[in-house]
């Protein structure tokens, strides 16, 4: 692939972007230095982009009863499961920015059940852990055994939501072999 | 769950729904004699729905080197690496109706080898079963095994799109124990 | 292999068949509308062939304290492990008939663990689904689990003679590609 | 289990026994020294009894282009893939007295791989135990594969014949609990 | 490989051997009869040979709370899941000379959950078994089940390290393909 | 476990640390800035800590055809197999600090296949995961992968050996639930 291209597969960003995406590429620019490669990579086709991002926007960055960092950290431990090196690097980033714990986003990308996590968290990732694993062994025992540690049924649909959008998007980066932006290995070590 | 409810989780439809979302769901009504019940699980949250069906039909519907037939019947191979239930009875329904062939929707739920594929359409489902099964092991052997039967790299980005997008939407429903709308099973046998 | 050959292997029958096995034919042909590509395939040695029937006829159609209906569960939730295409074809057929419910049938063949089962069937399913997946793993709190929810010493066995049969002749077929008679495909929908 | 039970499920033998079945236990005991445990296990149903001996029968010991030794190594080499303790001693035992070769029936036992084999019995092992771990996997090219050091049509169904009756019997042995009779154990060392 | 080398890599014993080592050697073929091939693999480079005997005799014959027949077991246990031949003979011959028990060294080597075992030792095999399939998974949980039945810290470090071991020279054993002296099969039948 | 324990289990160092053990330990702390948990949690026996010691410095440090950053390339990637935190985090810090690139490091924790390397380094780290995965596999074919691509028998043992010892110690590290030092994270970022 050439040097910069955002994965392997040769399509080109369409050039030039709209102005509401190249609007929001600027602010990707100046917000996190770097317009992240997974937006570069969808950009040959301004519909497949924006479903993408309003797919990940809500399940990422809307309201829920999990955190952005729970959230950031379902991500990893999904990515771990899948060995999806674009998704561990930039989304073990946010879990080291948003948690202040560089541990932290290591254990995630390493073997989530070394963390000293409470019950809650616990359970969210050994649910989604199994759901990424063994998604046709999962029932009512899985669901109680979030409900048990005080998770609604909104929060367990957010939870399956957010693994299941890494297992979309980390076989996504596999297949095309996306490559993570540079600057993420050392952001908040 | 209740007799009627689309999945075990506890999470209404918006009452009433909004005017486009009611619209959509009569057409579904009218062109399919029912609402898929995944739609009817996503609208606790219109913006959820909204999210979720522009990518769905981005996917399965826009223009592509994929024929809808295709499409559907990697969703049907990967939902069956997952044993997803609703996904398996929805999307084998499609595949019979599309390709007029009851016997294919069958095979491409129990096992999609024993199919008489040609070479393209076998490369495509090694390709998507691989990257459902194994996918850290994808490199540019596997993309080049589909150039060589004439896929283009867009065609590549579109396997591994509907491919990774029923990673996602096979386990959501799993975990959410979605229940296929009962008209699928009888249709196109 | 040949457009009405049963399997991939160059085997033809006996010809003529003796009178006994023609006969056995006849009837298949009159009461079920065809002769099941298995009986054709082992055709080829008249032993074999009666081997296989005598062991088929005792496990499936001997009194037991498993009804036929559930012999023919265990045998399709055994075949879903294996993704054997004949099998699951003819014997999920044989669930939608004597279950009357399709649903049913297609929930043996593609996860048997969303079918709303009792605690019986459920127990014998995942008993014989365990020995098919890791049968070095059973013991005797397996065999205490059937126990529990009423099976006897006699039942055990006969849920395990089942699920190894299909172990078996789910192997034979993958092996030879045993191809269904197409007629299984539309009964009982 | 009581101390001379074949298996741990309570199915004591028909007592008596009927004079054919006793007949061919006393020669059992004449020419091998004992009656092996898997006949007295299937011995609380006569008509079972005769099914599982007629189907042995003619796997392990009618014609074929599969010599006795080489229908016990596939025996094996299955029942070491599913760990079945019954089977390995048993035509663990059977593979170091026809082959005279001690080390032999170690192997296969502990892993085929290792014996040196000409390429006849690695593709004939090798085809086993593939079908064994994996029947869904099985297609043209392993057929071929056979054909390739010589094997018919007709040996290839007897090696997957064999290597079915093996997955079953395994199965009933480990869901049992059979325990293989002592004597097995100093056999031809 | 030549008949007499111990593994198939080429790679000769220091030749003279130093003092030393022939003087342990000459022990070895006086004790044992032979002079193990796996130390006669490691005598290419006397500081690998020596680093392996002071790390082996200490985990197999220094203090221990586990008996030195608890050691092979676990030993052979673990080179059963990792299907390691020359370990399974070697050590499989060990504990059926330290039992005086020649079933209970086949069914350490076949499937150890066969046997009947105290729950001390049935903890500490699966333990070992575990930490071999799954060692990521390991946690206070199965440390708490081996204190449970009267394991101590020391003797936990000492499970892992054994299993450890085992799981290191299977592996150096199986890439060079180590044979085992051919003493072994007969001995303690 | 006490906030200092190197691992999970009570087995305090040896008071005082014989002369050489704790001049060793003073090295490490001028040297590396610490003492390696790994060192301080097999103080409490030093025939253990000398074992463990000497052949760990005669594996990765002692002459070898393999750089030292090879060998702890190796290291990671069979430490990302066996999903071992400990080892992932020391020897992570090892590759990113011999290679002066830090995006290496963390290619070999989450997924070598992703890192651009030459024909040797790929052969040499496929060798090392199918060895860890699937030893009973291993055969003449995997060792000529490695000759193809410059490799002497004595590089082969060596590759052997290295993956065969962290399959060991990742074990250890795993089942006494050994925390790294802390320093790791930030080095060589």
């Amino acid at each position: 692939m050439k040097d910069d291209a955002p994965t392997a597969l040769d399509l080109p960003m369409v050039d030039p972007l709209p102005p509401e995406t190249q609007k929001y590429f600027d602010i990707c620019q100046d917000k996190l230095g770097m317009v992240p490669n997974v937006l570069r990579a969808y950009a040959f086709d301004i519909d497949k982009l924006n479903a993408f991002t309003a797919l990940y926007n809500d399940l990422m960055l809307a309201d829920s009863g999990l955190s952005k960092l729970e959230r950031e950290m379902i991500a990893v431990a999904v990515s771990s499961v899948n060995k999806c090196y674009y998704c561990l690097v930039a989304h073990g980033a946010a879990v080291r920015q948003l948690s202040g714990d560089p541990a932290l986003g290591e254990q995630m990308v390493m073997n989530w059940r070394v963390a000293k996590l409470d019950a809650r968290q616990t359970a969210m990732l050994a649910f989604a852990t199994k759901l990424t694993e063994t998604p046709h062994l999962m029932g009512e025992t899985d669901r109680k055994g979030l409900r048990d540690v005080g998770f609604t049924d909104r929060d367990i649909w957010d939870i399956a939501s957010v693994a299941g959008f890494f297992n979309m998007t980390n076989r996504v980066a596999s297949a095309s072999e996306m490559a993570p932006n540079p600057e993420y290995h050392a952001q908040a070590r």
